[in-house]
């Protein structure tokens, strides 16, 4: 492949901005762009936890994730009765990427509830998810700490994520919807500060592919979410 | 009373802002704020119409609203077993009032759903809904005829909507949310350009109120939305 | 309009009656007639209070609507999968209008039910539905005074609804299914006794109309209002 | 037993009365009373058969059966989750009952949906809705051959129920409530009036049962359901 | 009928077999055979009964009954909206028929939950169903007794069920898929050891049917209980 | 870790079973078993392509997952409203694997329904019901052939899948459900016959996870398939 259909190179990302305190009442909040992906987070803190966590004594983190109907291209319908298979996929997933870096017993019987809603689809909603509700999980954190809901925060490290794919026969960073339509092979990844790998989830859209285009799709994956969490950090020390 | 709480005139609406092309898919858009009350409009085109309108050779307008989980004081749940009547009962009457300054014959067998989605509530989501999907609507409408799809605009006025109510036994325009909650009587209404009135929904909240309180409240709102209906000629106007 | 099509005077009611006891069971009962429309009201009282009222320590008072399937001209589903939106927009309204009469505080840990059941619809049922659930709540109190659940009535004052509206250009009033599906304007008023409103419900079924038709409808209605609180009196008076 | 709690003898049935044309809309209906058990039964004829039907060339009849909320002693909720299982069962045996006494291929095109309302429930409301129910499918086969949409009435005989059981170790027939509810056996019987047997349904509410207990309560029923067959005659006779 | 298309004489039964201790984890378990009729019955013992239980101080037996899509001979659907009408009926008489048996109040608080998961059906699932839970169920209630759950088994005598019916004018039992297609008369029988009924539902599928044919089917019927009685005294014997 | 706690090598592998033509009625059936996890696999042809798929000309194969309430140490509940989150990622996993060696555009206007039915679960339910889900799909297309309804068969190479993870710091590799609930790091493989890859799926239940596990895992996971792979085509050998 000379070159993508926007003018990027395989290992470029989409330009990402993420912008703190977007809302007047949410604990936390964030709002990330990845060229036209746009998702707004919001931590919200309740006190309890779900029934059956209640004699862990620990607290919970949970997320959500939804689209507006017009987020997308085409008109999409409300999912009103109940989520469909693949948002509750990418709910859980969001969910359990932000448990992998939160220390649940420093929450105390508190739920902090991320809402991940897209505005805007062009790909790569899952990963945006994440990384932005990271940043409105650890904004929603430090709200508690003010509170003196808790002693210290619990998140102990940042988590990120990227979608990596094979496009006409290339491995590319951060697809976007058209790359994505037509990807032989499509992969996400979530990662920490630290490296540690939360979730690899490689999909082959058509034909099976071999293992070296797996390695390579985990390298190209970990070069850009260093350049996320490096997005993150900045967006966290600007809401100081 | 001798002044309101956020220090406003009895007939004093809150600050109105209208930005149109908010998003780049949606045939037509516009978020409108109304003080800290922000509304995401889009209206989307679809071939077709219902089943039960098809032999009528007319087209169709229709409405849906919803709340984004954190756009209250504390989060509310998403509505995934079905809206709740007091959601069915507000995107009712945006699709009825949206209609009645439609003529859909000049639809053709076109469907137009707006879509509000409310990201931020501070009170009076219902009418603003309403005064910014006619934005939205009318920008679907001139994207049509350019497209060809209509001869021309299928919108024969401009409507707007506003909230009264009774606060401390006082008549006031344009309640927010601290207001709303307090307030004795809650009305709204829907009108046009032309001065015709669309709906009026007035409810005592506690007590029964006398006719010319009724009277008072119609005259206050019949004034404000005149200020709603310059703000959308001037979004539409600048949108050109 | 010389003449309505069934004889009436544009300010002239169907004929109405309303029969109390009318089930053995029931706390309060009451089987209300205005034309060809048959409403079943019975008021249940239950002990306890919906959870989220508990710490209130005043009791609740609500409402159910149906349709038989075969009131109407033509048969209509069940609504088997929840109440469809037009029908809770009418139990609100009813629990809405009774509860505006109520003093709850005086019913203690209580809810009263009043469920409608329209047995045959020929227009203005919602209307009919509040005049007889006001007899049949009352008889409930009645019932519970009796019992020494309550030291007093709870309901301050009697409560009725009537509909009217713009039928060939004419107001009228007290519309039947013929008129009220040809109408331009179509209007629902809940008053009291002392004359207060309760709920004003004005919608232009066409084109908007100009305040002074609203203002002849209020006129009309409240006038039709009257004549119903005489029939309720009366058979209240007769069930004593 | 001496006599039973209303002072019935074993062998005797409650009075009985059948009331046709009852309501204004339906093509048949019939309101049945069996003591204080009441049933509206209304038949619509619909143009056209259920999807998997249209092949066969001939009609179909089918039944629902409800209760409104207050029928009974104390308040049941509404069944808008969908029917319940007992509901189920209970309208399946009404329309298997109807339908085996119906030459569908007569019907052409059309289906019968026969509604069984429970006004008031006092024990025995699935037998009497049958019963109710079978007058109410004539007079809507005698309209259709009115209108000339069959060309002879497609019900080849009366089909009729009774509720028959063991209480206080005396088989009984017609139980009401009071009786139903203590009652050792429990069994329904549908039979025509050539002497046929539609449905047998007989249960041990607690110890199992002989089957001469068996033999004497198909006895019993038997000849009350000969007592109902002839008010159905008379009803159907009046309506003529 | 000179033969039944399959070879069998009217009063023979399908070969039937009887498998316990199928499954690891429940605590009662059969596999049960009928012909090409297989079901797994598992019985589950959990602590607590259903809420309107609880103060009755005795147990609770229930049952469920489903079948894999592919038991048919063409695929079914999944039951994922809820169990349909025919499901609700089975599994209401399974337990019925279980609870005939079993003395609750030595139960304790406990319930057993006998799942019948249909993995071929051939006719007769519901009838198998019973026998093969009954096993299940007994097997259970000796394993609360080895763990010191009860103090004696609350198992009073067995209970079987089989069907009948009338085929080609002539009475025959247990009726395999295709039988039971083409039966003028359906019936389902379930009695005990004792020779007590405890459930008895025949249905008329075409024309009804006279008295002495009722009275052939449950000669024929109890007949055949008797063999299944004993080879269900065959399994738990061996179970031993 | 010395030894894995049934004794097994951190590369073995649970024994597997896989039986053919295990019911007598679907197109193709496999009973799989790896250790105490054992699942039913049928495969269902039937006519015609979901309506979003009819103007393609190829057809369709799709997958369901379900467990029978006691396939579990403890009962489950079935999922009578709608499959749960995990349910739809599974089968959605399921379909997927399937469709990537199947060549749609031989099957003709066919679906083929892979249903997958957990009869005991001792973990790994999910790469055993792919494993199995190949062999029955293979024979219901060979059946096809056998029919003529395809000119030959779609399946072009066969597909297998098995779980490993990190249990106690080390790389196992096809985990029980013991080892599953301890596990740090749990991941799931799908890969061909020709080595390709069809799914990766690794989550860190845990800490965050270094690449040199992932690629450790990869490792084990590509051998344990090798296993799966012959005991397939043994299975298919034999049913030929």
């Amino acid at each position: 492949m000379a070159e993508r259909h926007d003018g990027r190179r395989p290992d470029q990302g989409r330009p990402i901005t993420i912008e703190t305190g977007v809302t007047p009442y949410a604990e936390g909040s964030a709002l990330i762009a990845t060229g036209d992906t746009r998702v707004l987070c919001t931590a919200s803190v309740q006190e309890g936890v779900p029934a059956w966590r209640e004699r862990s004594g620990a607290g919970w983190v949970t997320a959500e994730y939804a689209m507006l109907p017009r987020a997308t291209h085409t008109r999409t319908s409300r999912e009103r009765s109940g989520p469909r298979g693949r948002t509750q996929e990418i709910q859980r997933l969001i969910g359990r990427s932000l448990r992998s870096v939160t220390d649940m017993r420093l929450l105390g019987p508190h739920t902090v509830t991320v809402d991940c809603d897209v505005l805007q689809a062009d790909g790569g909603t899952r990963t945006a998810s994440i990384t932005g509700a990271c940043v409105a999980l650890e904004l929603a954190l430090r709200w508690m700490l003010g509170e003196g809901l808790v002693e210290r925060t619990a998140v102990r490290e940042k988590v990120a994520a990227v979608s990596v794919g094979i496009v006409d026969g290339t491995p590319c960073l951060d697809l976007d919807y058209r790359e994505d339509a037509g990807a032989q092979v499509d992969m996400n990844l979530v990662a920490t500060e630290s490296g540690g790998l939360v979730e690899v989830q490689g999909t082959a859209e058509g034909d099976p592919f071999p293992r070296r285009e797996l390695d390579a799709l985990l390298d190209l994956g970990m070069a850009g979410i260093d350049t996320l969490l490096a997005a993150q950090a900045q967006a966290l020390a600007d809401a100081s």
